[in-house]
Parts: C-alpha cells; structure tokens; sequence
C-alpha cells in the first residue's frame, strides 16, 4: 500500500458529510504540516492563530475550500450509501 | 445515531435556502470552535471580529464560500420540495 | 408564509442578472448584520469600509462569490422567461 | 427598457473573452460604486490602489472570480458564434 | 481582427496545460496594467511584490483562479488535439 | 518534448489524489519560481513564510484551489484506473 502523507487513505471519498469535513481539516493541516516540517514551530504558530480572530477565520476559508472539493468528489452525499 | 460536531444533521440538504445559509453560518462556526475549543476565547474573539469591518468582511467571505457548496448540493433549491 | 432573514423571499432565483446582482449583495450585507445585529455599530462600521480602498475591494470580493453561486442557480439567465 | 445600474445591458452573454474581461472589470467596478456612491472619494481611493502592490493584486483578484462566472455563462466561448 | 488588450489572442484555448498556464499569468497581469497603465510605476510595485512572502502568494492566488477558469474552458485538455 | 517550466509532465492528470495533491503544490511553487527567479530570494522567503502563521494559511489557501482544479481534472479520481 502507497504511503501518503497529503490525504489519509488517498481518496476523497467519505461515508458522510461529517467524514468529508473531517477530511477537509486534516487536508488542510497536512499542506501546513509540509510547508512546515518542524512539529514545535507548528505547535507555536497553533497558539498563535487559535488567538487571533483573522488567523481563526482563515483556517475556516481555507478548509471551506477544501470541503468544497470532497463535497463534489462524493456527488454532495445525495445517493445513500 | 452518529454524533456529529462538524454539520448538524450530518447532512448538506436543506428545505429552503434560508435554511441552506444558517447551515452555512453554522458550519464556518464550527470549524471556529474547532480549531479553538475553549468557548470563552471564543466569545472574546467574537466581539473582536463583530466590531472590525475587515473581519466582519472575512465572515461573510466565508460563509459566502460554504454556501456555494450547500446551494449546488441542493441544487438550488429550483425543484419544488 | 417562513419569515426569512438571511435571504428576501427565500429564493435565489431572480428574472434578470441584475436583479441577481441586487441580491448578492443583499446576501452579503445579511451575513454581516446577522453578525453584527446593532445597527448602530454597523453604521458606523459602514463608514469605515466605504472610505478604505482595501475594504471596498473586499466587499466586491465576498459579492462576486455570491454572485457566482446565484448565477449558477439561475442558469446564467441564458434562456428567455 | 429596465435601467441598470449593476451590470450593463443587464447580460452575462458576450461576443468574445476580450468582451468577457471588459465586463468583469466594470462589474467588479459598479459594486464599488454602489458601496460608495461619492465620485471624488472613489476617484481619491482610485489613487491609492493603482499604486499599492497589495492592492493591485486584489483588483485583479475580484475580476478574476467576476470573469470565472462570465466565462461560465458564455460556455467559455467555445462554439462559434 | 479586433484589437485585444486583456487576453492574448482573444481566446481561452490552449493547446497544452502549459500554455494555460501561461496564459492565466497573461490574464492577470493585463488586469494589473489596466488598473495601472504606467509601466514605471508597475515596474516598481513589481519589485515590491517579488520581494514580499505575502505577495509572492497573492500572485499565486489569483493565477490559480484564472488557470481554473482556463483548465475548465478546455476540458482540463482530457482529449487529444 | 516540449519542456515545461510551470507544469510537470504537462498535465494535469494524475494517478491517485495524493500525486494531484503533490502537483497541487509543484504548480503553486513554480508560479513563486517563475514571478521571483532568484533563488536566494526565494529561500529567504520560504524561511520567511515557514514561520508565519498567517502566511502558512496562505499558503494552504492557493494550494487548495489549485488542488480543486486539479481534481475536477481527474474526475475526483472516482473511476479505476
């Protein structure tokens, strides 16, 4: 099995929208996680924009976009599974 | 019946647009609380953003973009129900 | 007939691109009254934006992304009604 | 004919791109007008954005969303016309 | 043939995605011209941006849009030409 | 072979969503690349965006439009390949 470290389980699909959400945050932390490998530097910046109302909102733009991908990739959840 | 933290209902359709754009409210807030759980820095933060103009902008950018996706998962809501 | 507070008559559709172009930016400005619900404050706010380059910019920001979405649902007014 | 103040000839369908492009950057300009109604202070804020990095770039942001929906409508132009 | 200032060509078409590429740089660089038409001044704001991480990355941003824009309007160049 | 210098392989398709994940960030570097080609500068900058928190959501947010382009390419890589 292929070793991922962009997108768990290297697919977009998810049993519900709930799962699809929880996919768009980590998709979102492991670009982050990437740009930035080190874990204590990541650890600090966290406190950083878990404080700020700017960063806060942006962390929620981004993973908006994101979910806008797995929403389409899963046909919006529409057909029971 | 799973719980869920991130989409209330689990589910992206909803009966009206107006109820499409409090999903949309509600699933940028989340996302929020999310990445901050601590709810009183929540509420610090949010009378921060509620009286700034460009982070009461970034609301609305947000939810703007959350709503795109729920209104094309129901396909806009143009059948009637 | 649902009182609604987040989008007029609770419906995307509009018979003229114009008319869809109103409603964007009555979408948006509801986000951020649904926000900020004092008027007041909002007021004042809007006296902000409207004399700062920056934050005009995001106003037609956030209503192009409305925009886009009621467009869609309006299949671009490409056929005649 | 119904007066437009929004989007002019109160249509998404252009002859070509380049026509496309034109209207993306009058609508984009027209949200502006309409936040902020007083020519001289648009005219002041004018000065400020064409020569301001930031700024510029942000112009060419919001266009790039108002021609994504154009370019849509119009089938971006691929048949002949 | 009509004179075209704010798309080479006057035409999303690309042979390749590496001409799409290309021409979205295109796109939103003319968008910047237009708004600044003195190329002193944009050859000045150029070595601003160049040289600022957040700059840098507004560039990308809205290169990125267009190129969806682009990508769409060839079928994201799936057939052979 | 043409050689490309904003795409690999001059395409967008991609074998599974971790290789269009992967891409995703290739296109948003090389768009850094081409607009600033010193790479010193570059690698000050990185260091720069490294340790910024609002610059790594930046950072995130271009790599997710890239990546929903990229993916609506790929069909959301739905089908076996």
């Amino acid at each position: 099995m292929e070793t991922t470290t962009l997108i768990p389980a290297n697919s977009l699909m998810t049993a519900t929208p709930e799962e699809g959400r929880q996919l768009a945050i980590k998709m979102a932390r492991l670009i982050i996680k990437t740009t930035q490998p080190d874990a204590q530097i990541r650890e600090n910046l966290r406190a950083v924009y878990a404080n700020d109302a700017m960063l806060l909102l942006a962390v929620g733009h981004t993973v908006a976009i994101e979910f806008s991908t797995i929403a389409a990739a899963n046909d919006y959840w529409r057909s029971p599974r």
